[in-house]
């Protein structure tokens, strides 16, 4: 071999590891290519693949209209283009007790590029960040490639996955610059109520951090608590506000997302925080010109029955996994799902016979019943499960029966 | 003021200071308001806003027909969805003389996320590139963002803007990783030989580094050489190849690019190249699912003629710059443009009244005449212009006027 210069980057493959993407692949390699059954996907956040789930022809009508126009065939600006920002803006500002400027709201590529800007921007030498536990780990492996540490405060399954304030408290310090929650809860299914998001900002404010608040799983509710967005305490509390129309619209192919900074004291300006996501957004791609350009119609026409039929189906299926998961002894959900397209349950291996751990789970569970469910190691809970509940109902039945018929095939003999 | 613990990453901005979309923003300032004039943009590689550049119906009716599929509004694999990464390692095989597989071909959020990834993956401590000068900026702004130490060699104007190829050996040590060449030419518009070609596979051998080459303006080319991609040379020298259908098919707000290894040979996956451009892929965004579902459908159908349309409106426009520029004292073109959209000019400002440097130049010209042109200082040649003719033909013809009664008017008094 001859000598040549070039050698990989290894910070990028120790980051690329922890991805719920490279697991999925794995178990996915596990399946049984002699299983006649269909194998059923209980593994991802995509559930666009079910025609129950397809999205409005109004968005679709959108994007062809704005294409046919040919006039966004042309390069964006890298914010997003101003008619795209403006209509961000005033569908987020109806939830709020202020009102959003175009210039809080930049487009980016699906909600991964947001989180990929705000952990490059908040990147410091020494810096940490606090992320829940169990939470999704693409914020940890970009927190990895930024050299920002990271520490996990827990989420207590028995108080509704709330955020342990204590805990919050008891991590940060002087070098701590933000804290993550995701609500509605990826990948717990919890939505927060509004008094629990006031005490989370009267923390962060207290611990002088500053709220991430990944809400790509806005208004996909279906329990009690209704969505609040965390930037109604933007008072109280700088907030960066991730979303995208990958989840309520059912087109998370489309990778168009948004950062907001609902910040109406001005701090993020006041900090140059604002003209840092500028800068990093100048050394980025950006979301294709004409779906952006689509965004304005996609948000201003698309009519309250298709929300309400996905909205629908969603609690449906909660209510069948919660009813289905009890009759599973060595599985418990200590928290029905009232939110987003996930539940965590617990795995109780004492009942089983040869199951070693979460993983082992999946990976036999994959060959033997051809049905895929993401091992909750891979977001931060060894022996739990994550479970996406986001497909055809009657699917999800058949996925719980195979699930089962394996737990009871593995059941320790009495 | 409170005190927040979050502080902007200043490397972001010394990286992003660095683009021409920013340089293009603070020039378009300063046009003037009242100039009943349309502005006339010869700033950036962008010409899909001009009707006689509008893209095939082809192009179109592929992206309506797989967004009206309704399969492909799911997540893609990191990598590109299989049959885009065929389609595209066909297409560039024709020119090859070894056949690509799927797998040499990587789907990227345009060619600018070719660059980032690229940079990413080859960044290690003590690295430095080899790049042109004059060149394109994003390659410095990712290599500053990624500490990768940047060392240019010339382009030769004498040389129709050949490598420098001795300068090459004169920089390159045991930490150079890489050279960058851009083919056919950006800024410069040239489009390298065969042989010349040749020349630099063997250098880059010599010095045990790898080639990028940038062909995002593959085929653009209307004078003596044709288009011969880098990946000829493959056998020689192991090459990551660029490219991007935004130039040929004139839809840079598509956001379709790509990154292939064009390496018979098999060093890049021997030395774990591949590994980290698949982890780095893993932790970076995507392109539309959708519109990678389309390129199969527009590499296929496209037809010749739209291809010659565009080809022939750009020789048009080569024509008449080259010319128009002979008649204006103060501006000499050392080399007539042969590919891509752009010319590299030089200013003679001994013949200037009132003009400070190619910055002042293109100040006021914005403000007096409504016309754009890029500094020379912003691709790194001080004193000359880059100037972009790819617009409608009867619109450079009036650009080049208002140009010619600048320099008249700011000439010094004999």
């Amino acid at each position: 071999m001859e000598n040549w210069h070039f050698k990989p980057n290894g910070e990028v493959n120790t980051a690329a590891d922890i991805t719920i993407r490279g697991i999925l692949n794995m178990i996915m390699g596990a399946l049984d290519a002699k299983d006649p059954r269909p194998t059923i996907p209980l593994g991802h956040g995509d559930p666009s693949v079910f025609p129950c789930f397809r999205t409005t022809p109004v968005a679709e009508d959108a994007i062809a209209d704005v294409l046919r126009s040919a006039k966004f065939n042309c390069y964006a600006p890298n914010v997003g283009i101003p008619p795209a920002r403006r209509a961000i803006a005033e569908y987020l500002s109806t939830d709020l007790p202020y009102k959003l400027s175009p210039d809080d709201v930049y487009l980016t590529v699906g909600c991964a590029q947001a989180i990929e800007v705000v952990l490059t921007v908040l990147a410091r030498p020494g810096a940490n960040i606090l992320l829940p536990r169990p939470g999704y780990p693409y914020y940890e492996a970009r927190a990895a490639f930024s050299h920002i540490e990271v520490r996990h405060f827990d989420l207590l399954p028995e108080n509704g996955w709330e955020v342990d304030l204590d805990a919050v408290e008891a991590l940060a310090d002087e070098n701590t610059v933000a804290m993550v929650i995701i609500n509605p809860g990826n990948p717990c299914g919890n939505v927060y109520s509004y008094q629990h998001l006031e005490k989370v900002a009267e923390t962060a404010k207290k611990l002088g951090i500053l709220v991430i608040a990944d809400e790509v799983y806005d208004h996909l509710t279906f329990g009690c608590n209704p969505f609040v967005p965390m930037g109604v305490f933007g008072e109280t509390v700088p907030v960066l506000t991730l979303g995208s129309i990958s989840k309520r619209w059912i087109v998370p192919g489309w990778r168009l997302g948004w950062l907001v900074t609902s910040d109406p004291n001005g701090i993020l300006k006041e900090t140059k925080i604002v003209d840092c996501i500028i800068g990093c957004l100048n050394i980025s791609s950006d979301p294709a010109t004409f779906i952006q350009g689509a965004i304005l119609q996609i948000l201003e026409k698309t009519k309250g029955d298709f929300f309400k039929k996905i909205i629908d189906i969603l609690r449906q299926d909660a209510d069948i996994i919660y009813q289905r998961i009890r009759e599973i002894g060595c599985i418990t959900c200590p928290h029905k799902p009232e939110g987003s397209m996930f539940v965590m349950v617990k795995l109780d291996l004492s009942l089983l016979e040869d199951i070693k751990d979460d993983m082992d789970f999946c990976f036999k569970l994959a060959k033997e019943e051809s049905v895929i469910v993401l091992p909750g190691v891979s977001v931060g809970l060894k022996n739990w499960l994550r479970i996406t509940f986001a497909i055809e109902p009657s699917s999800l039945e058949e996925a719980l029966e195979r699930i089962k018929s394996f737990c009871k095939r593995h059941a320790k003999k009495k």
